[in-house]
């Protein structure tokens, strides 16, 4: 288990009826005047709006409202933003939305005290200072309700980048299952399997301690990542035929809000992150592809392409996580014992791979890029984009050979 | 999933030769004189005392030192540190050293500010002001090192009760696993079964779902809970028979350390925490018995009394946490379809008692009062003790007879 710092500090409201109390939260932090930021229309039809705007009344905060955050937000909206909150006065951000718009409004909470945001991206030095944030999510699975992280498009140059600071971390997120009950089913599936990948991306550099037992160096951590995991499969299993399944959403919600703060990694040296970077170079390139459903795609192709390299990890996966070659009698959830024979072990490693495939495309995921036009044509430029944000795989390195093998795969 | 709050605002530094940090962190936060609490002498044998005191004296950081807390910390313990914090003009405490030391440490910090730490305690009300509270953490078990609870023994009125307040918890908590390398075996243990009765005390909330599939309203909570658990056995298992794992070291203090903080209580309704209450009453007349050992006597006793009154979830404990009754070919972890039989259910979360037990023997644990010498006699002041906090059994509601026999089965 290597070493690590852990620090999550966003107070989580969560459950039923919860969006009403956003205004005090907020004022309590000494905040009267809030940048209010959104996506589309939908938090007008599903009331969440009013309970905002009526929370924010009641308790004494003033606020304005800028609205239109698309997926994958651009720089272009971050600097709207930024000159919006400045005209204003504004003290602090409410981000109201997903993923999209609350990565949208901590970026424009750092933007306020930068000259020029995208040149502080390109620096890759931590935020050190921000209006404080406060989050109502709408939407879950990007866990940036509940970490330090902001991811952001520059449109013009096809980067899709992030940046992070504790600063940006939220102060008080309110989480009303509730309202994700008529989101609609695709958006609901790709937000877990962006979920999934985030605890994935991680888990995978677990290393095998004693394999008589099937003891693990970050034992913890791996049982806590494949209890997340768990935890999502089963959720989306009765949320696809029961949408509106409280207990479902709920603990779809919470798990998502784990998957990216820190509590996955521990110990795990950063994790790998290579799908996550093909995936940026992808939406970067093709920003209309929601990023759940571009990393359903590309991290089966990614975990094809290495899975030979650390056979222990992916074959535990595939038992605790698929039940795949589980024998009965062992506590459920331990490996057990690892077969002594690699060619085993690597077999059922590779069982584990076409188990997540199957259960992704039993959700109707997308399985290939062709499904948004992609060819082979665009690889090179793709495979360019990627290796220029940073060096490709932590697990094991790969080059440009390797990384098209992965986009090509897929197509 | 009921709804809750989470908030766990400590930044864990975690790993090898992380002690030497302290000094900068408690700095960074703008303390530079701080009363410093330890136990007995080990810290002195195993070079943390010298690995704290460099790095204050390089931090520029000053500090009182206040000797010689004991486990199950007493008021007067508190009373004379609040003296001497007082005397010296602290500005911060550092507490090095295990559960006990860390509670009194927290209690100093908060009765800084208060005229009467006791009659504080008494109006149960939460604690407001304290000072800042760092950690050193030698001995993994209770959680407190990443919460806002202190647990204080009034000696005179034998009463063992708990404050809390966010004020309290750890502004920063160093972890290094490998001084806890050479702690006994049954302090490990102990720390090791107290830990998993934090997580089992809320675990036993859950309510299912959806007999056909076994998924239960908190589903992700148990998931995580059961992860928690496994990791905590399967490293309890290898250090019984290897001590200085440091794998197994750093998955115990990591599990431990989420055991208490708000995780494994999301959406369950705050748990049960009679076993809690009992031990509480037993420690709180016979300091000398540990408290994961007296949790270790009472918890499987307490299980015995209440578990046909929610057998899907005790049933569901003994096959992902025991792997009793698990057949193969299901995900690990799955609790898998329920019994529609409430018989064989019954009979599944009796065997998950019986293995709770197997196990905590095989480690070891005493399974009796009796190794105290407590005696029947006893138990109708301990009853009436455990009711004077508060009334008993949240999953159920427990009368005096009730809680008499879960003592009496036990001694």
């Amino acid at each position: 288990m290597d070493g690590f710092t852990f620090c999550a500090p966003t107070k989580v409201v969560f459950g039923r009826d919860t969006i009403p109390s956003v205004g005090g939260h907020i004022a309590e932090h000494g905040v009267s005047r809030v940048l209010l930021v959104f996506g589309g229309g939908s938090v007008r039809r599903n009331g969440v709006y009013d309970a905002v705007t009526a929370s924010l009344q009641a308790a004494g905060v003033a606020w304005e409202e800028f609205w239109g955050v698309q997926p994958n937000p651009s720089l272009a909206q971050v600097e709207a933003g930024v000159d919006k909150a400045r005209a204003y006065g504004a003290q602090g951000v409410l981000a109201v939305g997903g993923g999209s718009v609350i990565d949208c409004g901590k970026a424009i909470a750092a933007g306020c005290f930068l000259d020029d945001y995208w040149t502080y991206v390109e620096t890759r030095k931590l935020l050190q200072k921000a209006l404080p944030v406060f989050t109502v999510l709408t939407l879950s699975g990007t866990g940036t309700e509940m970490n330090e992280k902001a991811v952001i498009t520059n449109e013009p140059e096809a980067k899709k980048w992030s940046v992070s600071g504790l600063c940006i971390c939220p102060r008080v997120t309110i989480i009303d299952p509730q309202v994700q009950a008529d989101v609609p089913w695709h958006l609901t599936m790709t937000g877990g399997i962006d979920a999934m990948t985030h605890v994935m991306e991680n888990y995978f550099r677990g290393r095998l301690a004693d394999a008589a037992t099937g003891f693990f160096h970050e034992e913890t951590t791996l049982q806590l990542n494949e209890g997340l995991l768990r935890g999502i499969v089963q959720s989306l299993n009765v949320l696809q035929r029961d949408p509106a399944h409280y207990g479902a959403r709920a603990s779809l919600a919470w798990a998502a809000c784990w998957g990216l703060n820190g509590l996955t990694v521990a110990g795990l040296s950063g994790g790998d992150w290579t799908s996550h970077a093909l995936e940026h170079a992808l939406s970067g390139r093709y920003p209309h592809i929601p990023h759940g459903a571009g990393l359903a795609v590309l991290f089966p192709s990614w975990m094809e392409e290495v899975c030979d390299v650390a056979p222990a990890v992916f074959a535990r996966f595939a038992r605790t996580v698929w039940g795949v070659g589980q024998s009965g009698g062992e506590a459920a959830g331990v490996a057990g014992a690892m077969d002594a024979d690699p060619q085993a072990m690597r077999a059922l490693a590779r069982e584990g791979v076409a188990a997540t495939r199957r259960a992704f495309a039993a959700w109707g995921a997308p399985a290939d890029l062709s499904h948004w036009g992609v060819t082979a044509e665009d690889v090179p430029e793709m495979v360019r984009n990627a290796f220029g944000y940073r060096a490709l795989g932590r697990l094991v390195p790969l080059n440009e050979e390797q990384v098209t093998r992965i986009f090509m795969r897929v197509l």
